[in-house]
Formats: C-alpha cells, structure tokens, sequence
C-alpha cells in the first residue's frame, strides 16, 4: 500500500536490533487519516473471509483493528496485557513474548466477547517473528473460534513471521512488506 | 448523546464502587460504529477550539480519541503508561492512580509529538474523579502547550472530576452524565 509506504519512507526511524520506530504515525502519535486508509484496504483484502470479529493486541493494535473493524461493520476485541477488575476471574491468558520491551507479556481475553463459532479476523501493527499473532491466535482457539485471515500493517520479511503462521492456514495480508533494515536504510520487498 | 447513553442501559453493568462495566463496546471488545458517532460528536462539539492535537492516554481512550481526530483532520498522542524502548531518554512523565487498577500508573509523552505552542483537546473514555485527564493536563503543560478542551465519553457525575478539571479553565463535554450508580442502577443526569 503506497500511502503507508511513503509515509515509513518519509518518517520511519531505523535504531537497529532490527527495530523500526514509527511512533510519529502509529505507535505514540497516530495519524487518524492513515489508519483510516488502512483500515479500508485490510476490509477491501478480507472482504470475502466471513469475519465476524477482529481481534488485535493493545496496545498499538487497537488504531487499524478498530478501524478495520468499522469498515466490515463488525466488533473488535482488543486482548488485554493486564486482567482489570471488569473482568471475569475465568479469561482466556497465554504469553507472548514483547520485542521491543524484551520481556513476556500476558495476552487476556474475556470469554464474554471471544465465544465458540465466531469467525476471527486478527489484526495488528506488526508483523515480525509472528509470535504476538501467534498467541492471539491461541486466545481465538482456546474459544473455540475459526480463524478467517490475519493482517499486519507492517512485516518485517527477514523475522519469519510469515513462515510461523503458515500453519494457521489463513490468507496473511500486509500492508508493507520490509525486506531489510541494514545500516539505516529501509528498503522493501518487491 | 441518545446512542450512547441507549448503549450504556442495554450493556453497561454496576459492578459496585462505583464500577461501571463498559468493556462490550469500550474497554475490551469496542463497538466501532458507536466509537465513529463519539468521535464525530466530539469534532463537532470542538469544532471551533482550534485543536492541533488529541492526547489520550492508553488504553481505553484510544479509540474515542482516534476518531476524534480523524473527524478534526489533525494527530492523535496517546500517552503511554510504560516506556518503549523506540523512545528518547528524556521524556514528559506523570504519575496518576488508576481507578480500576487500584495503583499509580506513569503516563509518559515523548517531547517528539508534544510541543510549545500545540493546542491540546484531551479525550478519554471516563471521566471519574479527573485525575488521569489531570496528569495528561500537566504533561500537556510541561511541554508548554495550551489546553483548548477536554472530552469524555461518560462522566461520572458524582466522582467530582468537572470540578477538580475547573482550574484548567476549558470547556468540558462529556457524552453520557451518570448522576448515580446506586443499587445497580444507571441514573443518568439531566
């Protein structure tokens, strides 16, 4: 999607460890324009999956999976890191390790709004080694719910998350594809 | 505003404390065709404040905060409650109690997105006794930028935030008035 790719162009930062800052646009301050864009081209690319529900993780999720959600006119349920007190004692938990905190954080769901039969739609900021999806996607199967697509605004093509998540046999969608990010210089697959 | 407070009856739970449950269209799963109206009565609302910025604080008041700004055509900060490691070491920080959670929480602002001179609309999704919009307030101040208004989507009227938020000297709206939640009952004002 060229918007979103002019826009890590223009304003990505590269800080190594294969970290790629885009907090002017995603993850501190967010451009509503452009999450609403993206939200539009994930509804476009899974218009025919049957969602009934998006899925994503806080926090940095919520922006395009609420947005997605608004345009395939369904729910969202973000998954939370911490148990509030509204919730239920009996959740949905699994660990998921953070990249760009280096430690394992919970992903919690209530089983008030991820039930049995939904058809769940998980979409995210990033895509990396893909073990945030992957723990998302053990929160939706632990439901019993059927997982229908998944979509990531960005993939970083050299993690492997596109390989981890071949065996959830979903159509994996991202919005920009990054194929390196050596020695400062962000460059793009295909 | 008639379709949020018609939501609040349907769905909200007193969950006692002065607890209200809200997470089938706020706080864990959010109802985006419901957070679009928010964020559209919001713009309108401070249409004529000048607003250069939405700042919000994670998490819960991203998705009220995001569609306002989408509707006022400018940026949204959300204030992050840990400090990623994408951000500088010089940082804005405050301190404020989290009501559910029963402990201080940092909120935190890169001065990267939050600058003199900005004009700040706050929106979050409660407001109760004021004191997190406080702390967004004093990292809105500490970086020398102006508040022009403040919004939430359900104001708990008997918390006493509208008086703690006079001394910013702002206009305050919020969607939804709750005068009492008492004996499991949702009594809206007016």
């Amino acid at each position: 999607m060229l918007e979103l790719k002019e826009k890590i162009k223009k304003e990505g930062k590269v800080l190594g460890n294969g970290i790629l800052k885009v907090d002017s646009f995603i993850n501190h301050q967010v451009d509503p324009k452009l999450m609403d864009a993206c939200g539009r081209e994930f509804a476009r690319r899974f218009a025919t999956v049957g969602a009934t529900k998006v899925l994503t993780a806080e926090i940095s999720g919520i922006a395009p999976a609420l947005m997605t959600a608004l345009y395939l006119g369904i729910p969202v349920v973000y998954a939370r890191k911490t148990k509030p007190v509204t919730m239920p004692d009996q959740v949905y938990l699994t660990l998921a390790p953070s990249h760009t905190r280096g430690v394992m954080s919970e992903l919690i769901v209530s089983p008030e709004h991820l039930k049995h039969g939904e058809k769940v739609l998980i979409i995210d900021d990033f895509l990396a080694s893909g073990a945030t999806i992957l723990g998302l996607v053990r929160l939706a199967q632990a439901a019993g719910a059927e997982m229908v697509g998944i979509g990531a605004l960005i993939e970083k093509d050299f993690e492997g998350g596109r390989e981890a998540l071949k065996k959830v046999g979903v159509p994996v969608e991202s919005l920009a594809i990054i194929a390196s990010l050596d020695h400062d210089t962000i460059t793009f697959a295909e």
